[in-house]
């Protein structure tokens, strides 16, 4: 298994403090030590970092887990290989552009007999089924919308439906995003917490670490959080409920639908 | 303007002499401090580092010239913005996928008044003339070739003819590489040395430092290193002749074509 981390936020903000706290779970105070990734997002500008080593060793996440690179949209991720060896080619977030933006997608779970037919515009470098589970998103995608990028909405109601097929193989949160909006889906385990003002001191649950956020925000971001295991122990993370998809932007939650609840409704709630 | 650096080798080897003195130039002993990027090949999994600064004043620039990170393949770039703003989804190398590999770019030069059609499979993210020449490439080997990757002879082929077209617009000294080759091409300026033993001692040409290669390399080793401007003082860069495209795969001359004389025959000399 693996786990994943994420941001959302209104203004671009840095991470370092939470990285701390997961890169060391990626074979330190956790087993997640088959490579870890990040993927920063500067407007529709992506840069992502991989290496196939554990992140508590790795010198290049110390360095990020000092050095700010601020985004608006992150996704990380610590990998525990299941399928696929450890390899670079297999390490998330995993990469692709549709409509001319970037997108980036992380996933935690294992989907078993996912062996899709891909027509060649998306296919898979490495040989996760995570990797396979993106090019199948991105070409179906495609496929159902063409050429032009659909309203957010109308996309949401579609993930909804492709997300339910993708669980008929097995246990799959996910994080998915633009660098516009960030879309996370709930199989089993995923966790959010909302950061605004006024804010408090926070402290990690994987090292003797706390910061004043009051001193290190600005007073207008407000930011949303995405663990697969709650970052810190003095702050109300949310557990996801298991079948849910979420749609969030500007540290907002835009949306969110049941996929257990059958056929997801073009429009859900209030995404915009 | 900008600078490319590239490195093709057998075995795989680190950069971290040769970038040190290429990152000064990203704004320290030369002008090209717009961004800077550096893509790394392991195996076909890829690690690209951007950032829209001047490397050398970048930690992250810093970091990478002292830490390894063993590749057979890298492009580096530095930038001096042309067409474009200072912007990361401006940065080189981009990457794209294509057959099942990731495929890198950098280009050094200025392309006018090339706004090809994009079908849609292969879309600038950006605003630069370089990343509107690498997805038409993409997308113009997808249209001949198909969702089959053809063998390396008639892709070299196509790509001289394809280089022919872009030269019309002005100036493109380009690196492309999927991990496996290393694709270059001189317009104006682009040199490389092929470094094997016996090995000696090199000097950078933009810091007082040298490394005595016989200590640090792999006997075994041979590579092909590329750069606009040569990089050390004491080796035998090769100027490459203008109108020439060169196909390079461990360390070593595949092939190379005078897109200047015309069209470019299939299958051209030696490429395998």
């Amino acid at each position: 298994m693996c786990q994943l981390l994420g941001l959302n936020s209104n203004l671009p903000t840095d991470i370092c403090f939470s990285f701390k706290g997961f890169k060391a779970r990626g074979g330190g105070t956790d087993i997640h030590g088959d490579g870890w990734g990040i993927a920063f997002f500067d407007g529709p500008g992506l840069h992502i970092v991989n290496e196939p080593q554990p992140s508590c060793r790795s010198r290049l996440a110390e360095m990020i887990s000092h050095h700010p690179f601020p985004a608006s949209n992150i996704v990380a991720h610590i990998r525990k290989a299941t399928v696929g060896a450890v390899r670079l080619e297999n390490t998330h977030p995993f990469s692709r552009e549709q409509w001319g933006s970037n997108w980036v997608f992380a996933h935690n779970g294992t989907l078993l007999d996912f062996t899709p037919d891909f027509d060649g515009r998306f296919r898979p470098v490495g040989s996760t089924d995570s990797e396979r589970a993106f090019c199948w998103l991105m070409q179906e995608m495609r496929r159902r919308f063409g050429d032009v990028r659909p309203p957010l909405e109308v996309l949401f109601g579609w993930l909804g439906e492709a997300t339910v097929t993708l669980t008929r193989h097995g246990v799959i949160n996910f994080l998915l995003s633009d660098g516009d909006v960030m879309l996370a889906h709930c199989s089993t385990r995923l966790h959010y917490v909302i950061r605004q003002a006024p804010f408090g001191e926070v402290h990690l649950q994987d090292a003797d670490l706390g910061l004043d956020l009051t001193a290190s925000l600005d007073p207008d971001m407000r930011a949303v959080l995405l663990a697969t295991v709650p970052l810190t122990r003095n702050e109300d993370w949310v557990a996801m409920p298991a079948g849910s998809l979420w749609a969030f932007r500007e540290g907002t939650v835009l949306a969110t639908a049941d996929t257990l609840a059958g056929r997801i409704p073009e429009g859900a709630q209030a995404c915009s």
